[in-house]
């Protein structure tokens, strides 16, 4: 059972956190989504799970992304899952990048970490049908996006779930993170030393992989980035161009990794995902 | 010395926090400032001065109202103080709606609130001073608006400064404190018992005392609002009526007293102080 924990107006929509019961998670988990007018009157509309970053919760999107406006214009629901287990209960990590707040959006076969740690089936399975089955989300118009972390999540997931994510796009991704410290941090605990198992969620690797599976896919990124050298763009912009895949990779100058940029590009953002979900 | 504390690149413009000695708060004084493109090249800009409410920071307007984009496209300076003097120095309260985070933008004559809590010369002069000095404003193009408390703020220092603040506007503004539980805690710690004293900063009878001033003032109020008894806009709107002073109250059906209320109604405040400044 879903219990709503908060909601409030917002351009005629409204922006609402839930809390549940998560099978996947092992505890309670909590999710933002905002739900424009149309959505509310309960007509279908296209979907955008967004995946946060480091540190972040399912309020960071909400607060600092500022998106509801055009979602508001464009009929567009916004989904924004918390990035890690959480609780007591819930093992934790012996700093920012690993842990509660750091969950990668992968399943952990590793002691602490598999017990809790299975974002990818809690987002791309468990939430997935909570969220199709309890709004009037268009079951075929739904795109994932997310940024840093959650940017390699959303690459990662729509490369895994291409029948569930039709468009997909990032800020400031991880775009490698088998040769990265945060990622090859959170790839060894989560997943162990083996890294023929770390090239399954590795952007760059599942493109090589998988070939092109999206029409175009959409990234921004900021040139003075303080954290530019974890996120390999690049490295992806190369395996695109092997497999074919058509990408846009924007790098704009002075902006850096947080949500100043984000919300400076945010619009272009919900417009590539407008277009790509209702082609 | 200013001290440039934080700057991020944003729409093209630049979101920064500065912090400096303030003389009239006998302490370090911090305030944000978002500078558009324009403004970074040297050309004078018309100017906002935000106050925002009760528990905020300099950094609540910049991350939480969503100013920025529209503001970046009418080439708009927007500048946001913290809401109180800070530090151990600093007289604290016994809950939030006093003390540090509540200075009500008043000059406090009473210990032990006088020592530290002048923030109406720290605003109108002060700060007024200091970026005027500092950044491209246009002189003659300032106006200012505010958030509950810091409605207050604005609609007081509005008609208390008019030749300062060409044009004035508020979400959900404490509209008589002398007649409000917040207003009367904060007035009597603050001002001392002498109920004369708080009409000099009470808007409501600033309206009736000093006559219409303003071409129109803007106020946008949530009919939810769970502070609805403390803000009393009917009241000002009568003293507006009596005075002849234009008023737009708005009443949106729905919507709170927090951000993702003025989020949705920010773009109407920025273009009316916009067509305002440029009058």
């Amino acid at each position: 059972m879903m219990e709503l924990i908060q909601a409030n107006r917002c351009f005629d929509g409204e922006q609402r956190i839930y809390t549940f019961n998560s099978k996947s998670l092992k505890g309670q988990a909590k999710f933002g989504i905002f739900l424009p007018h149309q959505a509310l009157m309960g007509q279908p509309c296209p979907a955008l799970f967004y995946l946060a970053g480091l540190t972040c919760t399912e309020e960071t999107f909400a607060i600092k992304a500022h998106a509801q406006r055009l979602a508001a214009q464009l009929g567009l629901i916004l989904i924004s899952p918390d990035t890690s287990p959480r609780g007591e209960q819930v093992a934790a990590g012996d700093s920012w990048d690993i842990g509660q707040g750091a969950g990668f959006y992968i399943n952990a076969t590793q002691a602490p970490w598999a017990e809790h740690y299975q974002m990818e089936s809690f987002i791309a399975d468990e939430l997935y049908a909570v969220v199709t089955q309890s709004f009037p989300l268009q079951a075929d118009a739904i795109g994932i996006f997310g940024h840093s972390m959650g940017g390699h999540g959303a690459l990662t997931l729509a490369f895994k779930y291409p029948e569930k994510f039709k468009s997909v796009s990032a800020f400031a991704p991880i775009c490698a993170p088998s040769q990265c410290p945060w990622g090859e941090k959170a790839f060894s605990n989560y997943l162990g030393v083996d890294q023929a198992e770390w090239k399954k969620h590795d952007a760059t690797a599942l493109v090589q992989s998988k070939g092109a599976l999206f029409q175009e896919i959409l990234i921004d990124q900021g040139a003075k980035d303080q954290f530019y050298s974890q996120l390999n763009p690049a490295l992806f912009k190369q395996a695109c161009a092997a497999a074919g895949q058509s990408l846009t990779l924007r790098e704009h100058a002075g902006y850096d990794h947080g949500y100043y940029f984000i919300q400076t590009f945010m619009d272009d953002h919900l417009q590539f995902h407008s277009v790509q979900l209702d082609a």
